[in-house]
């Protein structure tokens, strides 16, 4: 069977050299003699895998002395409650709603203290960035980045002052370059730009540790998993070493700044064709455009589902749009080539010939 | 390079068969023109995996009517504030505390109600499970079935009565027949019996869900990670992938009740050993034997990682202790086979003629 080219919003396409690194090593890494799967967490030979692969993504990601990064468990839906047990201190937060995850994000900080939302797009479908207010004496302000779900994402970073940003980044980390001093904290699932599902990526402050609430979970304190580095409870080292392959191949690329402007290149090529296009039209208001999620629509839901199954004959799947959005949409991370892309608006085009 | 017998305390050996497989499809599982890494957790090619693993389990461990069977992710560390705040409901619970981990779980569940030691063998550095007088109003009774660090075991159960009793079995789930309805909830971290790190299965009876404190993160809750089919956030595809593949296996081997026959010659073999070795001697009361983990020391600290060192040179690694005991371990979960066992032992007399 041939490797397809697979448009799926996460758990998504990683590089083929990393799947093929994995096969290769997956009974015996090395001269260890063993899998990478069967290496105690505190064993050297594991530790080495995991201090290589925290030293490549603060290369990659451009992490500055101050930020302890971690590998944690739970999926950004944990970090939501996380976040909120961790920063909001008896106060209030500011929460951009921009879409579901961000409005996930707010729903369950709202069990810890008081969330302000400081600005929504929600009663318009979530099609743009919202305008938003921010308060002056609120703990941090949370944001995500790129919503999957509407394909939108913000074309810069609100000003929070001294007021920490605070950023779930799990559908575009590594995908484009950011200021990571800018931020208070940074978390991603590692699912869509990095790794298989069980991962999250986490990135703090330092100066922002150690305020959590009595309640807290130790596996969910920052302080208490950056003082056991990751190794509070036995970490997803499995996971961590195909994130730490993914770091090498993001160098081996050029790094962040040369996927990115593939990335671009990408998404302007399919967004291009939907600008031209008369069967086919995209959602995300154009300034706010994802460039990792373009969700496209026909107007037909009949015409929808016919292209999404002809798409996928053409080994182009998992182009369905979700539930909320309905349609179609294409993600089109890090690991998913050009030639994907360029594959996909060839077939979009054929379709609409045969589809006036 | 050969692959060698690694007797860690966990992440530890898979079967060799599983981890085949594994490789076999990494970069297309089937005729999905992916990887398993890649597949989408709400996919019809990847709930067909979820699906067949969770009845695979509930057919190898006897999983009757009436509970619930989970993957969730954060390892037994996080499940010891699950535990506490899915059942606590503002009353107390009965903790017996026979090694490390049970003291851990106790700690954390202090964090969310009144915790009550109902038997400790602290004192006596935990080389037997304790007595223990049990609180008939209590809102449960937690027990670590296996100590990995200390290498005792439970020769039998609690009677809780009417109380659930909540059994961490971890480092023994698989390896030997239990009578699941006699358990309000189980739960394991899969990395020693079942799958890399990252996973824990988690059995709940389904009359002890809806209870959790308000402050509870949804990823933690009970009831709502059961009425999402684990999928509340994006699961550990993979690592559920893999425990599916060793459940297959296990079955291969004539299901629990043979494996346990094994690991009872497995362990047989090497504590009749150390009854007879002039030069080692086992450290946890005979009782109280665990069959997964064998604890022992030569009683001089050098002569100890004198072996250490050489059993590793002849393929036999991993054999250190615990910090907190010292000497050595030989955990000998289910993928760990007889013959491993066997050159142990045999390297185990060789080192003593020598040593004299």
């Amino acid at each position: 069977m041939d490797r397809v080219f697979n448009f799926a919003p996460g758990p998504s396409m990683l590089p083929l050299e990393v799947l093929e690194k994995v096969q290769k090593d997956l009974l015996c890494y090395g001269s260890t003699g063993m899998s990478v799967m069967e290496m105690s967490h505190r064993s050297k030979m594991y530790l080495e895998i995991f201090d290589r692969t925290v030293a490549d993504f603060k290369d990659v990601m451009g992490v500055p002395e101050g930020y302890k990064v971690m590998f944690v468990q739970g999926g950004a839906t944990q970090m939501f409650a996380s976040v909120a047990m961790n920063l909001m201190q008896g106060g209030k937060a500011d929460y951009i709603d921009s879409g579901n995850f961000s409005h996930n994000a707010l729903v369950e900080a709202k069990k810890y203290g008081e969330v302000v939302i400081a600005g929504s797009s929600r009663e318009d479908n979530y099609t743009y960035i919202p305008q938003y207010t921010l308060s002056p004496d609120a703990k941090y302000v949370h944001i995500t980045t790129n919503n999957t779900i509407y394909g939108t994402r913000y074309d810069r970073l609100p000003e929070t002052g001294n007021v920490p940003l605070v950023a779930d980044m799990s559908s575009n980390i590594l995908s484009e370059v950011y200021d990571v001093s800018k931020f208070g904290v940074i978390y991603a699932g590692a699912q869509k730009n990095v790794a298989p599902a069980g991962v999250v990526i986490l990135v703090v402050r330092e100066d922002l540790m150690g305020n959590e609430m009595a309640i807290t979970p130790k596996t969910m304190s920052f302080k208490k998993m950056a003082d056991a580095d990751s190794m509070l409870n036995t970490p997803n080292c499995f996971g961590i070493y195909v994130a730490g392959l993914t770091f090498q191949w993001i160098k081996a690329q050029g790094g962040v700044a040369a996927l990115e402007k593939v990335n671009i290149d990408k998404a302007n090529l399919l967004y291009g064709f939907l600008d031209e296009s008369k069967l086919f039209k995209g959602t995300a208001q154009p300034q706010y455009r994802s460039r990792m999620n373009v969700t496209f629509v026909t107007g037909d839901p009949d015409m929808d589902a016919k292209f999404v199954k002809e798409a996928a004959a053409k080994g182009l799947v998992n182009l369905k749009g979700h539930r909320i959005v309905g349609g179609m949409r294409a993600s089109i991370y890090n690991a998913m080539p050009m030639e994907g892309v360029q594959a996909l608006v060839a077939f979009m085009k054929e379709f609409e010939a045969q589809n006036k």
